[in-house]
C-alpha cells in the first residue's frame, strides 16, 4: 500500500532534505525563504526537543511536554514545507537519494543535522547499564529508574543492597552532569525524606565523577572554582581526576581501582557526532562529518552538515566547534543564507561563531556564567540562567507552564512530578 | 535478596490492607484515624489517576502529569502509613493473606478498591484493536495512535486507505464517550488542518456509536436532547440504536450489518468491576463483588469492597450504584468510620449515597448538568464543569497547570501537546 517514493506535491523549486529537527535543522528551515526552496524535514520524533532542560524532566521538575514542541506547529502555515516522521536508513550521495523506513526521496540539497549522541568510548557494559540524557524518553527512563530504586530499597533487608539502591552517580562534570547532580542532591535533601519516611534517606548519596582536574572544563577558572564549591555545599561527593572504567549495573570500577556500589548511573562524560550508520565513514573524522567552513561536506556534492555532527575544518579549531545549541543555531541561519547564494550562483560565506557566553546552574538558586571577560556566580547568575532558558524555549504555552513549575519548585522546595508512568526496563 | 514477607515496622495497631489508590481507596485512607490503624496501600502505579480528565490527555489538551498525583505525596507526613508499588497476585480470605509480586502480607482488615475496567462483552477482536480510557498509558496510547494515523495518511495514495486513517470512532455515548468524541471533532476542525495542510482534513470523520436510543442514558431527557444537539453541531456523526459487533483493526461491523472502515476506535461502551483474577468467583455477581450495605464482602471475614468493584445488594438497586467517583469517595469516607466502629465493637452504619448531580461536557464551551430537578446546559454549565473538575483535582500545582492549559486552549483554539513520545504499538 505504501509507495516506495515519499509522496510530495509537484513543484519546480529545488528540494532541500533536512535530516534532524534539532536546534540546527529548525533554525535552517526557519531562515530558508519558502518561495525559493521546497523543504522536506525528516525526524524520528514529531517534536523538537529542548535538550538543555531534559535533566529537569528527569528529576520531576518539569513535564516532558514542556521541553518538547511539535515540529508541525513550529512551521504551521509555511508554504512548500513537508515533515515526515521516519528514520533514515540509507544515504546515496552519488545518486542523491535518501532512503527511509517509509520510502525513498531524491534531493537537490541534503542537510545532515543529526546532532550528537553519548560517547561511551567503546565500553558496552557502561552503555547498557547507564542512562544518558539525550532524549525525552531518556529523561523519563531516568525519572522512573530513580523512583523504582527507592521503591526497591523498601523491599530489602540487606544493608549493602539498600545503600546501593540509594546511591546515584553522575559521570562527567560538564554543564549537564553538574546540573543533574545538583538537582538529584536537592531531591534527596528536600523531597525524598518526606516521601520515604521508612528509608534512612540520609544514606542517599550522589556522586559526581569527572576525569579532568576541574568541573566545567570549557569555562573560566573562576566559574570552575565556584561550581565546585556550590556542588560540594549541596552534599554531592565530588571525585576529580578519575574516570569510570566498568559498570555492570551493580558496581562502578574507577580508573584508580576503587569501586562504588550503585544502581543508578547517569552518563554525561562525553558526546560524539550522531553519524548515520549508512553515511560513508571516509567522509568522517573524530566522530564528526568533515566539512569546509561553509558547512559543505568534503567529498560530496550539494551535501551539508550542521551543528554537533559537523566538524568544520578551517576554523583553526583542532577539535571543531563546541557541541552547543548556539553553534548549531548560528550555523543553521548562516547555511540558509548560503543555500540561497549557492542557488543564485554566488559564493557562500564562511561561518564564524559569535560566542554569547556559557552558563551552568547548580541546585535551586545558584549558577555560574561566563561572558567574555565577565564572570558571575550565585543567585544573580541563576536568575540570568532562568531568564535565558525561558526566552529560548519554543512556544508561549511552554514558557508559561515552565515558569509556573519553576516558581512552584522554588517556593515549595518540591519537584512535584514523581510519577512512574512507564517503568524503566534495561535495554536487552 | 527480597524477603517473601512485605517488611513493615512492628506495631500493635491493626493492619488495614487497601488494594487500589483510586478515588475510593484514597478517601478511605484519608479518613482512617492514623493512631488507630496501620495502613498498607497497594497499587500498580505510584500515582493516583484523576480519570475524568484522561480524555483531555488523549487529545493533547493536558499533560499526563497534570491528571496524576504521587500517592506518597498525598499521604506525606502521615503516621503508620505504608505504600507499596506492586501487583496483587493472590488473596487467601481464610488465612487472611495477600500475595503480591514483592511478597506476602497478612491483614486484619482487607479493603478491595480496584475500580473498574472496560467491558468488551467477550469480543476479543474489539478488545485487541481498540483503546479504552482507563489509565494514563491508555490516554498516551490514544494520543500517539491518532497522530500516527495522520502521519500514515500522508504516505498512502489509496483514497480508501487514507479515509480510513482519517476516521475515528468512539463507541459508547456516556460522559466519557461524548467528551472524547466532542474533543476529537474540535481537534479536526481547529488544529489538524493547520498541522496537516497536505491532507484534506475535511475528510476527517468522527463517529459516535451508541447502542441505546439516547446519549447519556443516566441523565435527564433534557440533557440527553441538548447533548445530542451539541455533538451534532460539532460535526460528529451520531449513530443511535446500533452496537459494535466486530472490529479487526480495519473495519467496524455494526449490529445492523453496516460497516465503517476506521483505524482508530475508542471503546467506552461499558465497564465492569476490576475483580482480581485470584478473587473467589462465588463471591461475585454481575462483574462486581457481593457486599452488604456496609461494604462488607458477603462470605468473607473482615474483607470489604469499595466503589466500582463493590455491588451493594440491599440498597434496592438491581444493578448496584452507578460506577462514579462520588459514589466511591462517599463509600471510602463511610467505610473509614465503619472500620473504627467495628474495631470498637459497635455496629457499622449502612451506606447511603448523596447524589450531587451529574454532568458531561461537549466541546470547548458546552456542557449539560443535572442536579435533582435542576437542569442546565450550554456555556454556564460548562463553566460549572470546569470549576468542579478543577476543585476536585488533587494538588495545587496541578490545579494551576490545568487552569493555564485550559485558558490557553480556550483562547487559542489549540490543544498544544501533540507529541508522540512513545509510539503506540498494538498489544500482541
Amino acid at each position: 500500500m505504501q509507495s516506495s517514493t515519499i509522496l510530495l506535491p509537484q513543484s519546480d523549486l529545488p528540494l532541500v532534505v533536512v535530516i534532524g529537527a534539532g536546534f540546527g535543522g529548525i533554525e535552517l528551515v526557519r531562515y530558508l525563504p519558502s518561495d525559493r526552496f521546497r523543504v522536506l524535514l525528516i525526524d524520528r520524533n514529531n517534536y523538537h526537543t529542548f535538550q538543555p532542560l531534559l535533566y529537569q524532566v528527569a528529576i520531576g521538575g518539569l513535564e516532558p511536554d514542556s521541553v518538547a514542541y511539535p515540529v508541525r506547529k513550529i512551521f504551521s502555515g509555511r508554504k512548500n514545507f513537508y515533515f515526515r516522521l521516519t528514520e533514515v536508513t540509507g544515504i546515496d550521495l552519488k545518486t542523491k537519494q535518501v532512503s527511509t523506513s517509509i520510502g525513498v526521496t531524491g534531493y537537490d540539497y541534503l542537510v545532515i543535522a543529526t546532532g550528537s549522541k553519548a560517547n561511551f568510548f567503546g565500553m558496552d557494559d557502561v552503555k547498557n547499564n547507564s542512562i544518558s540524557l539525550k532524549s525525552v524518553t531518556d529523561a523519563l527512563d531516568l525519572r522512573s529508574l530513580v523512583l523504582q530504586n527507592l521503591e526497591a530499597a523498601l523491599l530489602t533487608d540487606n544493608i549493602q543492597d539498600r545503600e546501593a539502591l540509594l546511591t546515584m552517580a553522575v559521570v562527567g562534570g560538564g554543564p549537564t552532569g553538574l546540573e543533574t547532580a545538583g538537582a538529584l542532591a536537592e531531591l534527596t535533601k528536600h523531597v525524598f525524606y518526606k516521601d520515604y519516611p521508612e528509608l534512612d534517606t540520609g544514606k542517599m548519596k550522589v556522586w559526581l565523577i569527572e576525569a579532568g582536574s576541574e568541573l566545567l572544563g570549557a569555562m573560566s577558572a573562576r566559574s570552575q572554582k565556584a561550581s565546585g564549591k556550590f556542588i560540594r555545599d549541596l552534599g554531592v561527593h565530588l571525585l576529580l581526576n578519575v574516570s569510570v572504567k566498568k559498570y555492570d549495573g551493580y558496581t562502578i570500577v574507577l580508573s584508580n581501582g576503587e569501586t562504588i556500589d550503585c544502581r543508578t548511573v547517569i552518563w554525561s562524560a562525553g558526546v560524539t557526532g550522531n553519524i548515520l550508520p549508512s553515511f560513508p565513514p571516509e567522509l568522517t573524522e573524530k566522530g564528526r562529518i568533515k566539512t569546509d567552513d561553509c558547512n559543505r561536506v568534503i567529498g560530496a556534492e550539494n551535501c551539508f552538515a550542521l551543528g554537533d555532527v559537523a566538524g568544520l575544518t578551517s576554523a583553526g579549531l583542532p577539535r571543531g566547534y563546541p557541541m552547543l545549541a548556539p553553534v548549531a543555531k548560528q550555523q543553521g541561519k548562516q547555511l540558509a543564507k548560503n543555500l540561497v547564494a549557492i542557488q543564485d550562483g554566488k559564493a557562500p560565506v564562511p561561518f564564524h561563531y559569535t560566542d554569547k557566553g556559557t552558563m551552568a546552574t547548580i541546585g535551586r538558586a545558584k549558577a555560574v556564567l561566563d561572558f567574555k571577560k565577565f564572570h558571575l556566580h550565585g543567585f544573580l547568575a541563576w536568575t540570568g540562567w532562568l531568564f535565558i532558558h525561558l526566552m529560548y524555549l519554543v512556544g508561549f504555552r511552554n514558557k508559561i507552564i515552565v515558569l509556573v513549575n519553576w516558581m512552584w519548585n522554588y517556593i515549595r522546595y518540591d519537584s512535584a512530578i514523581r510519577l512512574i508512568i512507564r517503568p524503566y526496563r534495561k535495554p536487552r
